[in-house]
């Protein structure tokens, strides 16, 4: 497959790294990285609806994805917010997760602080980056009107928004890096097919991607096939629904579509007696890097940041999140230690031993998923 | 039930009727107004969790209703925005109803500028009255940074907000005025109570009230004693739920708990067929005032306001569309037209024939629904 070496190395290289005898696995990378036809390629195309714009979104990250790499920086996915399941073709009900988006879009900034780029797919309208501050206050109530000349000025008052103006300064910093590139989704179909376009795209640059499944995706769908056109009628008594299971796209972005990448997912319970369990059932089913678990109640002050070796517990004290300290703040810290010790884990065991066939891909995974454990915070 | 008058009067009474002959009738609605007791009201209380603030919010109301009243005013009920109706105790997982709240914010602003005082009980993070232009930009990209001594200023570049200056002054004006009482809801349960809580306060000002219900309410619901505690599990495999009908609200609210007011209810279909049939049965059913029917792909440019004796359909033209025109301008310039007629039938058909007990206060609605004709737009 080395004949298809020069062709990638057109759309992006990895010019991080300098020596030729590591250039060797990371285009291997490259080549081996081409998705392959799974079953659940088949049912994601038949069940659930494909965005029309999903190619042009998919050129635009690999693009965003090359462009960092070769600037020398890692690109994080995070996905984030909840997913609408229509109960309807004309979608007046739907499913629902619980999320706001507070974790994905506060985490957000924390990887742009630690030198990553950041693709951002995001449920539409859910949090973004840098503008929590408006969370819980009515931007008019912010606003002041001064008069004068003409229209006259209106200014933000810094009393209702003590942090804007450092706010305002980061945000642009960010923006004028072109370090954010945001994508939205309303519906699970949106967000599956996304996702899988996201794998695509960041799967060229190997193990320098990293995947934040931060996003509360549902569990369950109707298929196209069996949802009615119109608005369910209430006149027609109580509802029965009977909805299928999604399918785990985990299984084939590991193996299959971005098999290098460094991937944590998210595993939110309300039970915490089973909490740890499930996330470690994750992590076997998977074979992926990390779980963050964490409960409901507690889901802003503690999190369990869970591996196939280690377990580290990232807690805040009272006066911490008195202060405003983000446990966000923690677990990207975490991860972007480890996710530094998978790379160079990664390029050392693919320098001694290439894999000769992409089917060698889970053997160098199974290599690197024992990175040593985490420091608690 | 004379006796009850004065107690009354201390907290409501209606200065803008002066005369003695005219204040019988009015008197008569407070007192008439009290809540009957219903299947319903029970069936609320046991199978919807009552919110820990309604009598709070119910108290707030009555204040807000009364002090307008006084003052000449009439006072208007908007319901805004999708309910959520949880899968489980713990919500991971729920039912939601399309609606962004983009009509009852701005029906809102139309019923102020016609002189009526709002009350907004809207879903959490629904629209809100005059915020309408952040909804397609990010705040941020909207402020500028301007340097200088100390922090510097943050100011809106009104390029990008060019209509900012007028829409700050008159939303501060309305704060000012105190015209505009927001209430939240987040749960179905919440706005079941709170629309009770509402039409109860609102009954002391008989038809000078009016409801004006475009929230987008669930018809299913899953009663608390069904409803699991925890996350619902994927392992389990496919999910089966059961939901049973939502009590209608409409039915006491007509009959019991406001039943001097004007109220309008609004039936959204995706299928036009349907759509003026359902809504002759809603007025069949629950003798209200008017309906506003509406199709999902079309409701930003065409409704029907559907009464017991009329239809008028109100149209936004290609050109009006682009000029921002907005529809709920006509349907709250409709309505209010109607409103009056219907309070001045109910004072001229009071004043000559008082009901002598309150079981009469349907005859005395079935005069006042044969208001003449809406004229159409």
């Amino acid at each position: 497959m080395l004949h298809s070496m020069p062709l990638k190395l057109k759309c992006c290289c990895d010019t991080s790294t300098k020596s030729p005898l590591l250039m060797l696995p990371l285009l291997f990378y490259q080549t081996m990285a081409e998705p392959r036809t799974s079953s659940i390629d088949g049912k994601l195309a038949e069940e659930f609806a494909v965005p029309a714009h999903v190619e042009e979104v998919r050129e635009k990250m690999a693009a965003f994805a090359c462009r960092h790499a070769e600037a020398g920086r890692r690109v994080v996915l995070i996905t984030s917010g909840g997913t609408k399941v229509p109960l309807e073709s004309r979608t007046v009900r739907f499913l629902d997760n619980f999320s706001s988006g507070r974790r994905g879009a506060s985490s957000a900034e924390y990887f742009i602080d630690s030198g990553y780029a950041v693709i951002f797919l995001h449920r539409h309208r859910s949090l973004y980056p840098y503008t929590r501050m408006f969370l819980t206050i009515n931007m008019l109530d912010a606003l002041q009107f001064r008069g004068g000349e003409g229209a006259g000025e209106v200014v933000v008052n810094q009393q209702v928004l003590p942090g804007i103006a450092g706010v305002l300064k980061r945000y642009n910093q960010v923006k004028d890096g072109g370090l954010l590139l945001p994508i939205e989704f309303n519906t699970l179909s949106e967000y599956l097919h996304l996702l899988k376009a996201a794998a695509q795209a960041l799967s060229a640059i190997g193990s320098k991607a990293m995947f934040y499944l931060a996003a509360a995706v549902s569990d369950f769908y109707i298929p196209a096939s069996e949802m009615p056109e119109h608005k369910i009628q209430s006149s027609n008594g109580p509802l029965q629904l009977s909805m299928k299971m999604v399918p785990k796209l985990l299984s084939p972005l590991v193996k299959d579509w971005a098999p290098q990448a460094f991937v944590t997912s998210f595993k939110l319970e309300t039970d915490s007696a089973i909490l740890l369990d499930r996330a470690r059932q994750a992590l076997a089913a998977y074979r992926h890097q990390a779980v963050v678990a964490n409960v409901l109640d507690s889901r802003r002050g503690y999190v369990v940041v869970v591996t196939p070796d280690t377990q580290a517990e990232l807690v805040l004290t009272e006066d911490e999140a008195e202060k405003d300290v983000e446990i966000e703040e923690r677990i990207v810290s975490n991860l972007t230690s480890a996710h530094s010790k998978f790379i160079s884990q990664q390029a050392g065991s693919l320098s001694i031993s290439v894999p000769s066939s992409s089917s060698d891909s889970e053997s160098s995974r199974a290599i690197t998923s024992s990175w040593e454990a985490v420091r608690r915070v």
